[in-house]
């Protein structure tokens, strides 16, 4: 859900998740941030029409469903 | 494949897209722009660990494969 605001990322930039179904009409873009040095996980942050950035849970099967959707589009 | 460089998204970004294979390991992070008034494509950008970005297409089999392995992992 919070999102930690950091010019380059060094850390997790997710410090929880939104767990509620967003429509993927709501969504402007989905970015999708690998684990590594700097996070031991995935983090998925959608950015909304309306500007607001959330964390999504990258293991939840509607955020797969929301990902799987804007690629077939 | 190439990418096309905007502050504020007001058309595609990608002017082509990248057709070889990516292993996911390469891959930093992935934007998935949908489309809309400023673009008609959904666009696919990955940004690879040396900060290399290139536009990926959206309906390759080896995309979707690349995305989902990413948010499985």
């Amino acid at each position: 859900m919070a999102l930690a605001r950091s010019g380059i990322e060094l850390r997790c930039l997710c410090i929880g998740t939104h767990s509620n179904f967003i429509h993927p009409k709501l969504i402007q873009n989905v970015r999708l941030i690998q684990s590594g040095p700097h996070c031991q996980n995935v983090e998925v942050i959608a950015t909304l029409q309306n500007g607001r950035e959330l964390c999504l849970e990258p293991t939840a099967p509607w955020v797969k469903r929301i990902i799987k959707a804007i690629l077939d589009k």
